[in-house]
């Protein structure tokens, strides 16, 4: 099977970007099919569009070559860098967007590069490199220029880390960051399911509510919110058919504590 | 030609959700081609997703798998169906979902299957079904898995079939169910454009509005609304470059009666 | 290669129409791949849509069959062109769409065609000629048919042009058109990046605002804002960061004047 191109990034679909993104993949690599993961990341949330990645990487073809990108840098001098992880490829800016998938995906055998600038040749315009650098570099990819080529070798460790990387534990017990609110208002945290989540109340805003831990959003009692290991490999705080961000006003970007974690 | 799912969701496009969905599709079945119908179905409007298929059957690949999901139940114990007409199957839950299409397209030669528990191999999660065990079991039927290998026949006439799915004659004159308000304003309502429509006027709220029945938008008076025979294959209230659904005060699951039509 | 669609289109993704375009031409040419350029022109905006293929046209594929609809007079007699230039060809109603994409791509090149009805064989709807004429006529263009066999020929001027296709000279200076505000906030006009423009100040509705001419987004200062040439082949409004739009009340549709430029 040739390589399929997988496109993240926060351009919404109104506009003509993403279309053109396809546009410019075609013209470059033909023969590649093209899966749009997802372009509703709320614009310039970074920590998001990570968890998106993060998310799917189980999912995503086999071969595939993700063009991430969100990027409120765009035209300053932040590096664009190409991951690899087992035979899927990731090219994003350094700022983050990378991180989750490699710490929760990477399992030791991650390698980064940093493309080199003039990787592409033209003249690509300084606002949109999604199309005029990053689309052509990852053709480039699908049409067998290895990662070395493009730019140089650096430790996965040297990738910009933001702080919403992983929660933080405190004393007053374990605080989590919200990276999504999703379509149906389930928030999901910045905690792995593979961690213990011993947790019978959330703090937020100095409101305590009772949790209850569940396995499947029709386990909750109607108006109850609760905690549940989510289909994205993250815990989520959900209600059953109600948005829990909005019976509890939580939002994107938001701090949680959960006093019993420690 | 190999066969081509169609997707049909209320999920949405910010979420990765629908690329999690194309992605496990691509990685079990790679050489198969993906559609997407529609993912703007309103948050668990089962019978919105029930016109948007019923409406668009003639229109899919001769060889299409649609894999179906609007799904408050998830989760809970409502079956997984698997319904064949022609040469175009569906994949959708017990809940009226796949209804409007049998009664407009079966023909009388529509089959139903019940998804066995247990017809996906692995561990799926509870709250993701539709990528968890209705994606994989398209992805079986789109290579070579006959339908009989993934549940038991069940005669058609037992699926869920709620009351939204034909008007009601009444005393008072016919009463119909608007099933979707679309993007340009037009309602649909659940009467097959097959019907007689002699219909001159509306109630709807203590309203009466008058009616005119057109061939077309542009052939409504502005500031009128109308009856037409849309291209949905469902009778339509509409108004020429106009919203008739802010025009009256229409919504999705509103009823409306029409007192000529008895 | 086999010719590739592009679809262009105000319908929107909520509603099925997309979804059935997308079956209609897998039905008619399956072995054709299909990209979409955008659907989210806003609901009847012409000049929007017009801006968006003469901003894509370098992207899309070499050998592209672009459909494109905004089509306020559906129904009515206007008249479907197929435009032809190089090796793509796009096919839209005659009312300004492609006008933009000919006067920026043309290369004296250009040639249209006028479909002459009855086009297409069966009984298409009333109201939605993009599924049941022009998507049929992009099938027999990509399977082989040539265009002259669909219409007949007529002058590129001939196309109907609109009032918004260029900036107009006067003696308060140039007077320009807002064609789309795109998701970020930045409004793009209608003045092709190739023409000058030593603008340092923009009035609009009675304010006058002084402008900067930058490069990229992130060159403005905070909470200034500036012209750039954008990546869209036209010069832009823009703020970094921030939306230009939210900042000076600006909208689609819009004229602005700028007293620098004579």
């Amino acid at each position: 099977m040739p390589p399929c191109f997988v496109l993240l990034t926060d351009f919404g679909l109104a506009d003509p970007y993403v279309g053109q993104l396809r546009g410019v993949l075609h013209q470059l690599a033909p023969g590649c099919g093209c899966i749009d993961l997802s372009h509703g990341v709320p614009h310039f949330r970074v920590e998001t569009g990570a968890l998106y990645l993060a998310a799917s990487v189980p999912y995503l073809p086999f071969h595939a070559i993700c063009l991430a990108v969100v990027d409120p840098g765009v035209g300053s001098q932040r590096a664009i860098l190409c991951l690899r992880m087992g035979h899927r490829t990731f090219i994003a800016p350094d700022n983050g967007l990378l991180c989750l998938a490699a710490a929760q995906h990477g399992n030791g055998d991650a390698r980064v590069w940093r493309l080199r600038p003039g990787v592409v040749s033209g003249n690509p315009s300084a606002t949109f490199h999604a199309r005029d650098i990053m689309a052509p570099a990852a053709a480039k990819l699908a049409t067998g220029t290895p990662p070395e080529a493009l730019g140089e070798e650096m430790p996965p460790a040297a990738m910009h880390s933001p702080v919403w990387t992983r929660p933080e534990t405190t004393d007053s017990g374990l605080v989590a960051r919200i990276l999504h609110v999703d379509h149906f208002g389930n928030c999901i945290l910045n905690i792995p399911s593979a961690a213990d989540m011993p947790a019978h109340e959330m703090r937020h805003k100095g409101r305590r509510t009772p949790l209850v831990t569940v396995d499947h959003y029709a386990a909750l009692p109607t108006g109850h919110v609760g905690l549940l290991c989510g289909s994205q490999g993250y815990w989520e705080i959900a209600a059953n058919r109600d948005s829990a961000a909005t019976l509890l006003d939580l939002h994107t970007g938001d701090s949680v504590t959960f006093p019993d974690v420690k």
